[in-house]
């Protein structure tokens, strides 16, 4: 099977490695000519646990020089915030009949209306990642993908068997019957603790453990819940698991925060403000929470000028 | 006039060059010995605008070794969290029938039940101050001090004469006729910009400019001027006001957490809080706003564990 990956960040990495493992053919697509350089010349280093290995046949390319050519199947990995400028030119170059859309939040769900492939799915990764060089993936926490049609096609299913042949057991995933409800889950758990430790510049299980952000956090969680007509129970424990089993690792946000990049709120906490206005919610701690944030990204941007 | 002065911070040292400036005698308690020892041998500097004066006739006293001595005024000059250490020394050393309190917020006056000097006010600072070291204040901006009665005596009142005696137009003061609705006033001013400055980490003048942060003043001063039934339209002018005059001073709190030094939440916005819960109140952004800056306290005090 040959694979695409577009965008060549932690997950985008660990795919990549993943899928090469498992016996297929991946061209990964990067933002910087240099890092498909280094990728062409070094292959990626991928470290599981104790093991280093080192995954050589993957062919890089930086996004605007690469090759037109066909391909089973494109795996989106880049920010939800970046698709927009990928999307017109995977579109141009690469033939596919099948997507596979890897973004946090709902941001990304809104662009593909109109989009013409036969089979188009949504995913949610709950697998610990992190890049530790431009040729380098750690796989940190072993968790699982979650994945759904958003269209599927009638007859054979290329991501039914992408997802198929993955036997291996370091690098599971579950389907789900219904996307929605999916990435809703997905969303109030990021929608919670990116925020709130990128607010307050704390490790993901400091939220449990300092009161006071507790009295912030439990009414955003239920304001979330409704909001995205997650069951309350089942909210709260999920978000509660998902603080105590990466109670030790900086959220994305917060690490975007104190890189000085961009943070993935709009996507996020952005979605569910504007699902909120439209249902005519009341919701001020998803106000407050989102505006924070917004403030703090203002202040950086301000900062950098 | 003999005036006794406790605290010398930047409010406690300014009300102490301005008193020994206006020909009475200075008695100023502080903290540590080592702070008295240096005013008691080389004064006090002060600079106000381009002028550097030094002012060598103040006596000082660290707070234990005060000698008992009769007063005719004692002001209170240190923070509220530190009146019920210093109150029952006072008490104790200095027979005064008048006190003056200078505090933020209200928590201390809930302390002033049963104490019984014939004669106490209460005030708020509008200069601003700023302790340049043990022996040095800046008098950084000309503003005014309003000052009530709590208790009034019948007859001479030696708060009265106080005020009275600054026809110095650098060090005005202006009397209020009820003492609740000025201390509101300033709390309305000091809960909205003392917590958003601290929490975004950005000077006074910032929370105008941020549009992301006044999407959280604008509610949270809502909130407060019906909490303390301060006029809506006067509450708005107020603290635009001062966040426009004080544009480009770091507010107290957030000096407060960049030194590591505890910061005034309680008697500002936790009897913000409280009000609100007696009265039954919905207060979200201020519960939201509150509940942050305790959050931060509580981070500051793990890291120095």
């Amino acid at each position: 099977m040959n694979i695409t990956i577009v965008g060549a960040g932690s997950i985008g990495l660990l795919y990549a490695v993943y899928c090469a493992e498992a016996g297929m053919k991946v061209t990964l697509i990067t933002r910087t000519k240099k890092q498909a350089d280094l990728i062409n010349k070094s292959g990626v280093e991928f470290i599981r646990q104790d093991d280093h290995l080192l995954v050589d046949h993957i062919d890089a390319y930086e996004i605007t020089t690469v090759a037109e050519h066909f391909t089973d199947l494109v795996i989106f990995a880049v920010k939800s915030y970046q698709l927009p400028d990928v999307l017109p030119l995977i579109k141009e170059k690469i033939k596919s009949s099948s997507w596979l859309f890897l973004q946090n939040g709902l941001a990304h769900v809104e662009m593909l209306e109109g989009i013409n492939q036969v089979e188009i799915g949504l995913a949610v990764i709950e697998h610990g990642a992190k890049k530790e060089g431009a040729t380098s993936v750690q796989h940190t926490g072993k968790g699982t993908t979650r994945w759904a049609y958003y269209k599927k096609q009638d007859e054979m299913s290329v991501l039914g068997s992408f997802f198929e042949s993955f036997k291996n057991k370091q690098f599971p995933n579950e389907y789900a019957e219904e996307w929605l409800p999916m990435l809703h889950l997905k969303l109030l758990v990021n929608g919670v603790i990116n925020p709130l430790t990128t607010i307050f510049q704390v490790k993901n299980g400091e939220l449990l453990k300092n009161p006071y952000i507790r009295e912030i956090m439990n009414p955003l969680i239920e304001e979330l819940t409704e909001v995205l007509s997650v069951p309350r129970d089942k909210g709260i424990k999920k978000v509660l698991e998902v603080c105590t089993f990466t109670q030790n690792n900086t959220s994305s946000m917060l690490t975007d925060r104190l890189s000085g990049r961009r943070m993935e709120i709009e996507a996020i906490l952005g979605y569910a403000v504007r699902l909120a206005k439209q249902n005519r919610r009341s919701t001020p701690y998803l106000t407050y929470t989102y505006m924070a944030v917004k403030g703090i990204e203002n202040e950086t941007g301000r900062r950098e000028v």
